[in-house]
């Protein structure tokens, strides 16, 4: 019997943080997403130990994370000469990014971190493979009190 | 000065539904992201229109839509053919499609949909064009009591 939405019991430790959004031009896409949910942005920050700058959205629920590269080889760069702009990865806020790294690694994921790094805002993250997960670069997420 | 996120109003009108992943065979893909979030899928469901079979995970403050195509011709199944499996879309529910439809035309945005259509579990859903969000396919979605 199909399971009903009803009947189903919510994962608590998985939790839909944001979407990142790959974009040429920081400036154009802040634009662009502030007039599409009537907002402002904030977190604009550089992350050099990935070559990017970000900056985020807040919406209900949720959060957009726009992505730009500030080096020829960053990740992103590669990406956007891949594959043009558009969604780059999901992120998903759990209570302990090293568990889940360990529970996945033992069920044969890939993983691109085998342990937390350090994100933007000082987040512990780390990323599974996309080849693991229908071809989507899931971003696990830890806040840090 | 950079916008700090406890300055900030979230918009009250954009809420973050779900993330549309395109599949090649929704059977596997329903294991695998059981697997990742410990849970289980509802709301399989075929539909005709759009030529595509779908299944949902909810997680905390959203959801996972998987999606297969049925039918050659469908959209899903132009998209894997050109991109492969992975992330297709990112909806949105808004109080009001046609409202927000109506302002960001005004706006200059590209529609995919002038009016909303029909979409699974009878809600009503409209697609901007990713032309318009830097790269992104952006579905709205109304729910109807």
């Amino acid at each position: 019997m199909e399971n009903t939405k009803a009947s189903l019991s919510v994962p608590k430790n998985w939790r839909l943080d944001h979407i990142g959004i790959a974009v040429h031009d920081l400036d154009t896409a802040i634009s662009c997403y502030e007039e599409l949910f009537e907002t402002t942005h904030y977190g604009r920050e550089v992350v050099p130990s990935q070559g990017v700058e970000v900056a985020f959205l807040e919406v209900q629920h949720g959060r957009v994370e726009l992505l730009s590269s500030i080096q020829e080889d960053s990740s992103i760069a590669k990406f956007l000469a891949k594959r043009g702009e558009g969604m780059h990865h999901t992120a998903y806020r759990v209570p302990s990014v090293s568990k889940e790294l360990a529970r996945l690694e033992h069920l044969g994921w890939e993983l691109i971190h085998k342990a937390p790094v350090m994100g933007a805002h000082g987040k512990k993250i780390a990323f599974l493979h996309p080849k693991s997960a229908h071809g989507v670069l899931i971003e696990l997420c830890e806040k840090v009190d």
